[in-house]
């Protein structure tokens, strides 16, 4: 099974992307990018509704079966391929339940709290939406609680990586890829948020060094973005 | 590991504590249970916290572990107690992939939707809140987007259940539970958001009939729900 070639649709301006395309190449998982471009709403078109119905990416197919869901398919992946270091979805069933256990909290909590931020304080406001205010109060909330609870909760002192685990694991993949989201913020209002947790900060840094050159592959775009271009390009995709 | 008592804390009005006590019963994993009352808020008290940082329920002990996050727990227990039958967490990767992919989806929309709606609608009023129109515009629509992808794409025509499975698996109990909180709505309001989902509704009657009588168990207080007592229950706990 793990012979066939992989597809993975997506774009890597998506987070959960470029969790899937950072875990492949850090594991020499072979794939072919088919990309599914967000600003011009490609996600949206009849075509990819016919792949997949959700209008989501990323979408991956191996052979011909075909999966959505970046924590589903970051799974599978670990799974389907047997190569892959146990360490990133450990077969152990307690240490794995951990796992699901902080890929779900990011579902309701960091993801919605960080794309909810962000849509209202940048992405909102470039393509020239008229935000809700009580919305953004209500999204920057979320972030905060969920910053804190990676710092103080998730994050252990007894290892580098989240649940204290001294290596690092596909939830590690999922929930730096969602914070580095917050490069395309100028350096003040990025320093804003996350000046009060040390702890995640020491975190990012740690996965960056562990999983560089392939974390700078895959976040480019985002590393050496260029702010005033990038507000740009979302207001274009709105037209 | 199998042979220790299981703790659940949690409240049977939280659709995901249903889901996980519903497992239990339908798998003869028996199980001691704590209530933390929601309508008192005891979920956020510093007893709680204690417990589970991120102030939600249920969790589980397991002997000395715990977890929160009734999917992880899910498929834990599948996992973790040997006379659980294949299909509710099937061994085959493809198949339990599958399994994980509807349950993320479910956690960013349908439960997102359910959730929103039911807070801006009936919750939220109860409470004596003054609701944001637009965000209960937003949620409405979150909600009749993904039961259209529930009716049209997650469900098949190939088998009864989830994924075109002909057995149920812990994806149904999670999401038949969450839908189960419409319950809480009169008559008229519950069809007026059904009554375009022909398959959904077969799919509930068809979960129902085959996991009686433990559903009903689990769901007693939602099925002969007296709802001018629980608005009025609602109003009390926001005090």
């Amino acid at each position: 099974m793990a012979t066939e070639v992989l597809k993975i649709y997506g774009d890597r301006k998506s987070q959960p992307t470029r969790a899937v395309m950072l875990f492949c190449k850090l594991n020499g998982i072979d794939f072919e990018e088919f990309t599914v471009e967000l600003f011009n709403q490609e996600h949206l078109s009849p075509q990819f509704e016919e792949i997949n119905p959700v209008k989501e990416i990323p979408v991956i197919f191996h052979g011909d079966f075909k999966l959505s869901e970046s924590h589903a398919i970051l799974i599978y992946l670990a799974s389907a391929f047997p190569d892959v270091a146990d360490h990133w979805y450990p077969a152990d069933a307690k240490k794995r339940a951990l796992i699901h256990s902080v890929l779900d909290w990011h579902h309701c909590h960091l993801r919605r709290g960080a794309m909810g931020y962000l849509l209202n304080t940048i992405l909102g406001p470039a393509r020239g939406l008229t935000m809700n205010p009580q919305s953004a109060l209500e999204c920057e909330k979320i972030l905060k609680s969920a910053l804190s609870n990676l710092e103080s909760f998730w994050l252990k002192d007894t290892g580098k990586y989240l649940l204290g685990y001294d290596q690092s694991s596909i939830a590690d993949l999922s929930l730096i890829c969602e914070l580095m989201q917050f490069e395309v913020l100028d350096e003040e209002e990025k320093n804003k948020i996350f000046s009060p947790y040390k702890k995640v900060q020491q975190w990012m840094a740690d996965i960056k060094t562990a999983t560089r050159p392939q974390f700078d592959d895959v976040h480019q775009h985002l590393l050496f973005v260029d702010r005033p271009r990038f507000r740009e390009a979302v207001g274009r995709s709105a037209n």
